[in-house]
């Protein structure tokens, strides 16, 4: 297989479907959102059996507990990408929303128009729903997009992929508005990710490595999302009892999420009086504590945290703690050592609050509440492609409009420039 | 001198001058231009002294009378710079901006803060008034700024990046927040599109040839300009005295900018009532057509068009005439071979002008306008740091709000996940 042509194929197909795309209502995207749920609830049986030849596979190739537990499907797993996807139904469609319309001193009157994208390539790992979510996402947003799976789902994809193009076929959209990458062959994601005719963003979905890879390596412009090293403040300010639960929350709700928190920040005044609390809590689940030399004094027999520690994702039950002087301390080390992603104070200070918000560099920030909510489907877009950690497009949780763009429109009655 | 090092000192002082921007109230951004206008306007004689150094050299150098054009500054030119930057005080602070705040189901109330990028690295060729523009921009939208001029510029560079520090410094605001690198070294600009850590986003302004250059090597995220092939479609349902005034300006007005029209399409059913009129107006001002042969079988004396014409931007007197079976060909043309940038419609028929401006995928769509028109003066934006060819991020014009990125702001009362 001459894998550059194929891709080259691929891309040329997904840049016809996406005109296709750009001009399809909302009754027709809607129509095969929809006819695709069907579908898949209808071939359940199929689906699973195609799982299961991929899972034999992966099991015999001796692949890791967590990524078997991924590529596994259930008839639950199946019920819930059909209802994501009549969720999607749900969402107000974001393309040709049009504003700002102004009239300036020439006579034009200029305003805006929501578009797709265009063409998203979408790199993921073995999860066989994020196939049915990328490609319900692409749909509603009116791009045609390219999809590549960890080819341990290989037979899964095809499955659902089937689906997919039966939807949109009976919903009168072009079938190759949504493909899926056919080869297991690395060269072709090589090729995805530089023929920027056919490719206007890429959308890397996995491990760090894949995507730190994918970053080095594009041509085409990447949404992308590395490290989650999150922060609590807890101010002088702080009510206890909010500070408490959320520093428990953040950090003990989920370990391996990219929104949990892995450094708290204490301020001096309060140390004394909260980390004693908070060790307790942490002790009951088993949450093993890296101090500063503050929190040592404090925590005695906790261990020393380094340098290394303020710039460590966890994803594990272990929280690095620091006790700061104040909030300039708090905001300047999260600022250094953080990864932009989502941070939080805990205060009832309305002035250090602003101040939080303004100057922490992150794609959330938050005032009393757990970081666990910086999630597209807590901040109501209702599904989210990914969290992005880049400063330009879009940060933070990226939904619908994250995969669209604005074009000007210009409004006139014979004008010309003089 | 060790060129790395050098970069990532310069880098390293950006991101810190960067903090400190982010923060600075519009107060204090506005009083740094207003010091650098008026240190510019006290300094006009240093200025031209500079300049007239580079002058000499690049007379020497051989440089090309456009360039030295480029080059030239005058009081005119100097006393333009300043006012520019007083016009942007008058421009309101984007930074800072909240809103869309709503309330979740768990809550937390979710909005939205527009803040800078953070560091920009501005790149661009021996034009001055570009130092002052960027440096400008980069003040009002709260980011520090490295900035790289064509070396031709080395002199007057130097001296307004003197006005420039000197008006940060009587502001309260770092010196920093403004960096021109001051070595003519190419391996500059290597280091600077490639120091993730410190730059946020590059911005080259020059010819294609730069812009392709540093878009393959930037490991940054670039907002680029590429091609303009501009296209006007005279429908068959157009006011003919529109469509000929719109033509001639989109084609005449100036024939070196990206704006400037490249192909003329034209209904079939309109063309011959329509081509000889245009062909007049041209041959009256110069203007060299190439034609499709339904274009030659109305304008038999005209050279004929190969496809080449149609992906050409000549930012000459030279333009390529197309006549098209309807609307959709006139799209699908402008979709293929345009370099989506601008394209309009001219027509009085309502039905086609909303399918134009939905389905043609440039990042200015226009009817009964001139494609002169797309430009940040022109459409209110104040100051414009470029055009965008790109996609993702800013389309079309970029002014200030192009320069910024929206962070996302949860307020809570102590809300945890569940």
């Amino acid at each position: 297989m001459d894998i550059q042509a194929y891709m080259q194929a691929v891309g040329r197909q997904a840049r016809a479907a996406s005109r296709a795309m750009a001009r399809a209502s909302t009754g027709a995207k809607n129509a095969a959102l929809n006819a695709i749920a069907d579908a898949i609830e209808r071939d359940a049986a199929r689906l699973l059996a195609a799982n299961q030849q991929d899972m034999e596979q992966a099991r015999a190739d001796g692949l890791e507990p967590a990524m078997l537990d991924r590529l596994q499907l259930t008839e639950k797993t199946i019920a819930t990408m059909a209802q994501g996807l009549r969720e999607m139904v749900a969402l107000p469609d974001p393309i040709g929303n049009m504003g700002d319309f102004k009239y300036r001193p020439s006579g034009i009157q200029v305003g805006k128009m929501r578009v797709p994208l265009g063409v998203i390539g979408i790199i993921y790992e073995a999860r066989p729903n994020v196939t049915a979510d990328a490609a319900g996402l692409c749909i509603k947003s009116g791009n045609a997009t390219i999809l590549r799976g960890g080819r341990e789902a290989f037979h899964c994809n095809q499955a659902i992929a089937a689906c997919v193009k039966e939807g949109l076929s009976k919903a009168g959209l072009p079938e190759a508005a949504v493909q899926i990458i056919e080869t297991p062959d690395r060269a072709a994601v090589g090729e995805l990710i530089t023929m920027s005719e056919f490719v206007d963003v890429i959308v890397p979905r996995g491990g760090k490595g894949l995507i730190e890879r994918i970053s080095r390596d594009a041509r085409v412009p990447v949404i992308k999302h590395l490290d989650g090293i999150c922060h609590v403040y807890i101010d002088d300010e702080a009510d206890p009892e909010k500070a408490i639960r959320i520093a428990d929350n953040a950090k003990t709700h989920r370990y391996g999420t990219c929104n949990t928190m892995e450094t708290l920040l204490v301020n001096d005044n309060v140390a004394e009086l909260i980390l004693p609390e908070l060790a307790k809590v942490y002790a009951a689940k088993q949450v093993e504590l890296r101090g500063c030399d503050k929190t040592r004094a404090i925590l005695p027999s906790i261990v020393a945290a380094t340098d290394a520690d303020w710039a460590t994702e966890y994803l594990a039950p272990i929280l690095a703690v620091k006790v700061v002087a104040d909030l300039d301390e708090a905001i300047a080390h999260i600022n250094q050592w953080g990864s932009h992603h989502t941070d939080a104070i805990i205060t009832e200070n309305y002035t250090k609050a602003r101040q939080f918000l303004r100057e922490v560099d992150s794609a959330s920030v938050m005032v009393n509440a757990s970081t666990r909510f910086a999630d597209g489907f807590e901040y109501g877009l209702g599904a989210e492609i990914g969290i992005s950690t880049d400063k330009i497009h879009a940060r933070g949780p990226v939904g619908l409009e994250g995969l669209t763009s604005e074009k000007w429109i210009v409004l006139g009655d014979g004008e010309i420039r003089s």
